[in-house]
């Protein structure tokens, strides 16, 4: 499979080796603004630069990487689409539920393959739990519990142009409350506070946020999000069930444990996700690669993009509102 | 000091035993209306049995622990206040805030001591994890997260009578929540459902629910609650702030671990509250006769009892009309 | 059962307030040559001082824990034999395995009970371990390990007269490898050093030991000892077999632990064997009354005393000649 | 740097392709008595397939890894270092220290830079933990455990040309206690026995086996061997020192956790050394062509080789004998 990767930055960076440490595939044409990082990643992969029409007019292009800033998402998958290209799109597709549909119309007319990056459902402890979930270790599913707190808050000037928490950081976990439930939820509740920095609050978003939901069969969700945690990028989820609970824990740099005249210490969790999920962004290559292969829609889709954007608008609105919100 | 016990059912027998085992402390009455446990429990202490009044009239009793009835214990700390005993008092005060505020102001006018059992603030892991946090170990905190299930279910005619999960079994960590954060809770959002035993929802209670909660200063907690857990009876909490994550995790009967073809195994929690919190019961006794020997007010105190009914009622309130509830 | 209590020092308060907190035993008489110390222990009781023969003459006492210096036990132990008394006595039984054959000798002629407190086989954990064992779990058992490490070292005073840490402290150890094993061990090899403190070599002895030994069928047992461990009182076994592994690890405080910058910290263990093994001694006064009220013979007893003696005298030997020590 | 790779079997793979996976090194020829093999793994990496002779006289040669059958070590370490050209051998150097030796001398007169492949120190949990005992963690080293556990036994064709457990498996934990204890064992105690397959008695070797050893300086270290373990490839070690404890555990598949009615269970161990040890393959090859390229010589070299083959003899004569081995 013949890729185009449009996007050279730090995400573009990593599905591009992804891309070219599989035998059956190749990076061909890398295409970016800043011509530096374009031709500096094209030269690491033996690839070439391109502009982005170019890549999606070329004839030898079986697929694209969209890896470019979140505003140009749905224009590309639109333009993939109807150049017949398999796309994989980072996660969001849009920040406007909208637009979102609109582009999806597109993309089923066209019937290509469009797979969206939420990489954590390709986390391999993530979705060794959902396999299970799924063989039904836990019998019906009761109660999610997702815990997601980044080491430290991005600059303020992300935060201005980031859509909210809600929508940056905890779209990651709407998608796995969504992936792990097995159901859709339809009722969201949200409390949310710039707790850690209040540059944050005075830009008009949260740094500190928990929400509450619900699926029509009654079954419901706790998400738990912070732009802060001393130890690390904390990553854990818990689901409860009829028959017992799964949940799988975060993961240290090293087994290893101290023990002195103040107790037991051991490491640190994982640092951010491009440590904690590089096995995931593989995966999730990979998962990409090998439907469209065997003429199977990938998933996460254009659906699971525009239920989890949902989810977030609904969050948002609850925050902002103090009232719960419900999907119809 | 000189006990006399009102209630010899099953968390009489714990604080009579408890008083009992102390040197400094005798169970001179029991009363109960059940003939045969007050006398049976009398036996077993060599106390002597009694009517209620009695207890309350007898010059050479300093202290009475009601265990009696909920809707008996409103009336008996107000007649314990008038009779100048300080009182033990099994939680909660009364189902119906209305009925606490007047009691309290009795107890107030007569300026006798008054605990109310909230078991759990008394359990070393969680009292040693608040000593931390009141230290400073976490800074300011962030998030409180506590998570709470019962082993199994109890028989639908409790349930109908019980208040319903947010005032029966939520309340304890509506109390947890307060003592670890530490300030007031004014905004109550709750959803629930009878996942469990759809005969608890045709008694119109839920049996399944998760709470989030905020403080004016923007705190924020979220509470898991289900009435059923294979595993024993899931009892944690987490505090998240600026400096670190205190936890602490259930207990189990051994350390005992066995490593197999199919993994590790390791023991069940502890299966329910009588043995999960055995020195819980222990310590606040001895608290509560601490308290009053040094003439120091017990805490939690009436306050502390209304104000976790308070949301408990909050989150009945916002489970029921689908709305977020604001306590002023 | 009627108890007199011949020795009460810290050990001896421990047994004496066991007996004493059960419903059908009693202590009756309290025996010390510090008359201050039997009084003191007596009144906390309800019990009477007398001397050592008035408790062994005395026809209203059925059994008698020998909780005296440990040159005094054999004397004691055959005293209550003749006497028709039941028999508690703290490890070791003597110093001397020929002592310890002539006193077991005696016992076995008078037919008394004796019941000898390797507390540790009573620990919950330890015990729930080895009765898994039994029952099959991890089928023919290969390696038995255990790890004893004291929080720090007793006086040199102490020291100098203990009889060495293969005779003082590994004896528990080799009577746990018994246990465990369900096999004699008939090979000992053991290497020790003093790094703990140089004093404690001058007198003698070593600090620090491991020990390997073999039983006929194969299995081997390893055991490490060190007079100290920063962290608390370190006391873990995992024994190894055909289908698995069992282990039991320490105890800790309390469940909770603190995640920071530094990564994560959880509790010391805890201290040392008042505290660790508070239930164990509980448990094994139960075993003996039980045993005793149901003529059944206590375990464990005299040759299990005798085979761990055996078993630190081969130690012991194999340290100071540097070779292997076989036991017929 | 370009390698030649003398060996392409299962070991040889795995150096041969973190050869090629670092982009200052080349893997040019490839040699292996099977033609087949050699041509699979040379097509694999755009290789050539020559001979060892073609190899060793290359000049665009300048590091040969050696990964032949064990026979052929001390062979090709000698050739490799008349011909000039940096060596990374697997281990061991040879079976029998007196040509070990002799190996040993040829290197030093030709002054070549030669790195036996002991993995294990390359761990990063291992490699960490001996960090921070160098640093000091643990203050002066005392007690070294190491458990070494494999799955499962080889076949006993196997066991009879792998010169026993002692050289064959429990020389990694001899060259792991070295690098820990950071001086030289000089007594060394050794128990075994055929317990996990009577064959492998037969053949004049063990399976199960436990080793003490002690330094000049009093420091001890113990190693337990399985050839078999229900759950994985068990692979522990722990230092225990004047200041605490060191330890590092087993690595798991995953991170997930389930809990049900019959309590908590979690991943078996990575199953075996490929799996395990992935990224010690990685970091040692690393290791040797940093060193390599700095002009230091790398580490474990062939005295590290030659000391660990030496306390293997040594346990494997203290088995047989039933005696001591002290080591000049």
């Amino acid at each position: 499979m013949r890729f185009g990767v449009i996007g050279a930055g730090r995400i573009g960076k990593i599905h591009a080796a992804n891309v070219a440490s599989r035998k059956d595939c190749e990076v061909r044409l890398i295409a970016d603004a800043d011509a530096g990082a374009a031709d500096a990643l094209a030269k690491a992969l033996g690839a070439k630069v391109a502009g982005i029409d170019d890549i999606l007019g070329a004839k030898d292009i079986d697929a694209v990487a969209i890896c470019a800033p979140t505003d140009m998402h749905a224009d590309l998958i639109e333009k993939a689409a109807r150049a017949g290209k398999a796309a994989f799109c980072e996660k969001p597709v849009d920040m406007a539920s909208a637009r979102i549909r609109e582009c999806l119309k597109v993309v089923e007319t066209c019937g290509t393959p469009l797979m969206i990056g939420f990489n954590r459902r390709f986390d391999p402890n993530f979705a060794a739990l959902e396999k299970r979930l799924r063989e039904g270790e836990v019998g019906d599913i009761e109660i999610v519990s997702i815990t997601s707190r980044d080491p430290a808050p991005p600059p303020v000037s992300y935060i201005a142009r980031s859509g909210g928490l809600f929508r940056d950081m905890m779209i990651h976990d709407f998608d796995m409350a969504r992936f792990l439930l097995g159901e859709e939820p339809i009722s969201v509740s949200a409390m949310g506070s710039a707790l850690v920095d209040p540059a944050i609050g005075e830009a008009g978003d949260v740094d500190t946020a928990v929400v509450i939901m619900q699926t029509e069969s009654g079954k419901v969700a706790q998400i738990s999000n912070s732009r802060r945690a001393s130890y690390g990028y904390d990553q854990r989820i818990e689901v409860h069930g009829a028959k017992g609970m799964l949940r799988a824990d975060n993961i240290r740099a090293t087994s290893v444990e101290f023990a002195g005249a103040r107790g037991f210490a051991s490491d640190r969790v994982l640092d951010f996700f491009l440590e904690r999920y590089a096995s995931a962004y593989r995966d999730e290559l990979d998962a990409f690669v090998s439907a469209v292969v065997a003429g199977i829609p990938p998933r996460p889709d254009g659906q699971d993009g525009l239920r989890a954007q949902m989810l977030a608008d609904a969050a948002d609105q609850s925050w902002r509102s103090g009232k719960r919100v419900v999907l119809i």
